[in-house]
């Protein structure tokens, strides 16, 4: 038996309705395999904003020291975008990321066949596409130096061996894990940030004798995704890289509603959310898809409290409920939010009673 | 009747096989259109090297310097690739670049029904695709300043007003002869260099009222090239940034061998170029697909000889041999490089023949 403490931060938008078919996911886990969970949910973004005028209050702060692994819905909407407000839903995310010290955010992308006609990549491009991108999360230059004068603008790129090699490091292990293939993506033939990088990549990789490495140029790694994606298995980058990358690979997905994320790697707990936004635009109709954050639960369960078997069993539910179950609009169906839990929910019970 | 001389570097590989096409082309077109076009063939990239211990020998600069027009093969491959050489053929096309001031790399991508088969995007996506890239090519991260020490390594991003908006103006003059609609790309939520850019584009914007503006974030752009790439007209941005939207969007058009480019803005002459490679692997084999030399030459006439009509010729003459000939290998064909020439050579000149 297990016991965690998880965190759950709704947030923004159809952030609260994604996320409690998270916690009922993970309750449902708890339940089935006898592990004790327990959560309290903490303000975040433009809802505490609202409440305690501020993104990431104290006690949001002392809860995420506190617990074992976080869940997270989404943050932003158009009410807190005012160029000229202080402060900003988004501004809770970094302060998170930053409190927890996570350097490694993990985007899994698979397409399950059914929701290969929702993709713009035709399907012989798309069968058995099977990556996970890992991008360094604290560095590089959206976190350099910045001048502006009337005439000029900088910003600088900066990366320590030591950012570059803890990253480097997680997809190597992860990659053990999976098909032993990583991917690292620079732009060595111009940069010297980028240099540092691909030798550190290299050093890390005499360490992994049974993992392959391979050097790709972000510029080739943006048509790779598109002519043969299916080749890559856990591709690593920096920050502004991995930024526009993985956004261009969660579209091969043919939703954005269907995919998990974690931001991993510090001392602390790990956050667990969707790769979507806050569609303020659908908030509060029950449409919103709630698989993207109950595949995120699944991460939960195998990175923060080491339960495989409980993730792969959550994982097989959402497989299940794709092929057979009513979805929602996003992905084509006319299913709400609750339905296609209750689906996920109903799936792992019975495969529970099945083992 | 127009005079014109043009600078040929047939450069490496299959740049040989493919400007030689282009310069055929070119001479048709001063037949039918009764122009007296003067050619000269100068070494660059590795030929150069071979030839002359370097990627830009006095003789073809002075050439660059005197003439009308360039028009370029393809630099490189592995003969000249040893990590450890001293010069390498891409530093031919660097120092061009900077003797000739120019400061903008044109792509066009319009993709013809034929070969969208070969695209990794569905039809649907493809159908109605007309943009044109505007890439700044002289500034940002890749000619910043860097550093190394033991533990770290930086690049600098700098950008100044002044080569932001000759770069921005370009794209709204050319928006006006198109659909004027300019979508400048930036990561203005995170970078200083951006905020500049794109403070300088919105005050540009308001000297073509005509054209409309729209601004959007990198990461974003590189998902909507994937899902509504239809709906973009002029779109421009700076180096680092161009380099990777411009080769994800190169792989919507199904081959590389279709594409051409231009680098402009310069005091002295343009340059032409597909945007192929070398491919040395096919060099010699009359199997390289002429069509991208074939278009860039029509960039050519239209924006280095201010000959629209003769570019229009040369376009329908390749959108003809698009639909009714038989096409290289790259294209899912059998011809020969001569053949397809051959077969644009016949369109153009009955094209005259019915005017
Ligand atoms: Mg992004
Ligand atoms: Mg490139």
């Amino acid at each position: 038996m297990k016991k965690a403490h998880i965190v759950v931060l709704p947030g923004d938008g159809i952030g609260p309705e994604v996320a409690s078919a998270g916690v009922a996911v993970l309750r449902a886990v708890a339940e089935r395999f006898g592990h004790a969970f327990t959560f309290t949910e903490h303000a975040i973004g433009g809802d505490a904003i609202d409440r305690f005028g501020d993104p990431l209050p104290p006690q949001t702060r002392d809860a995420l020291l506190a617990c074992d692994a976080i869940l997270l819905g989404a943050v932003g909407g158009p009410k807190w975008s005012d160029p000229a407000a202080k402060v900003r839903p988004e501004q809770g995310l970094l302060a998170m990321r930053k409190l927890l010290g996570v350097f490694a955010n993990v985007r899994p992308l698979k397409l399950h066949p059914r929701t290969a006609a929702l993709s713009p990549l035709k399907p012989d491009r798309t069968a058995g596409v099977d990556l996970v991108f890992i991008r360094e999360l604290t560095g590089g230059i959206y976190f350099g130096a910045k001048t502006r004068s009337e005439t000029d603008a900088t910003d600088e790129c900066r990366y320590s061996v030591e950012e570059v090699e803890r990253v480097v490091r997680h997809a190597f292990e992860l990659a053990r894990t999976r098909r032993r293939k990583v991917t690292s993506v620079d732009k060595a033939n111009v940069l010297e940030t980028s240099r540092l990088w691909r030798s550190v990549a290299t050093r890390v990789a005499a360490d992994y004798p049974d993992v392959a490495l391979e050097h790709q140029l972000v510029d080739s790694m943006a048509m790779h995704l598109l002519t043969h994606p299916a080749d890559y298995d856990v591709i690593v980058t920096e920050n502004m890289f991995g930024d526009i990358l993985t956004d261009e690979a969660s579209v091969l997905a043919g939703s954005l509603g269907l995919s998990p994320s974690a931001s991993i790697g510090g001392p602390g707990a790990g956050v667990y959310e969707p790769i979507h936004g806050s569609a303020p635009d659908i908030a509060g109709q029950s449409i919103a898809n709630p698989l993207g954050t109950i595949l995120s639960a699944a991460m939960l369960l195998r990175h923060s409290l080491g339960l495989a078997d409980e993730a792969a069993t959550v994982e097989a539910a959402v497989d299940h409920v794709l092929e057979h179950a009513t979805l929602t609009r996003d992905l084509g169906g006319t299913a709400t939010t609750h339905a296609v839990t209750r689906a996920v929910l109903d799936a792992i019970q019975s495969k529970a009673e099945a083992a």
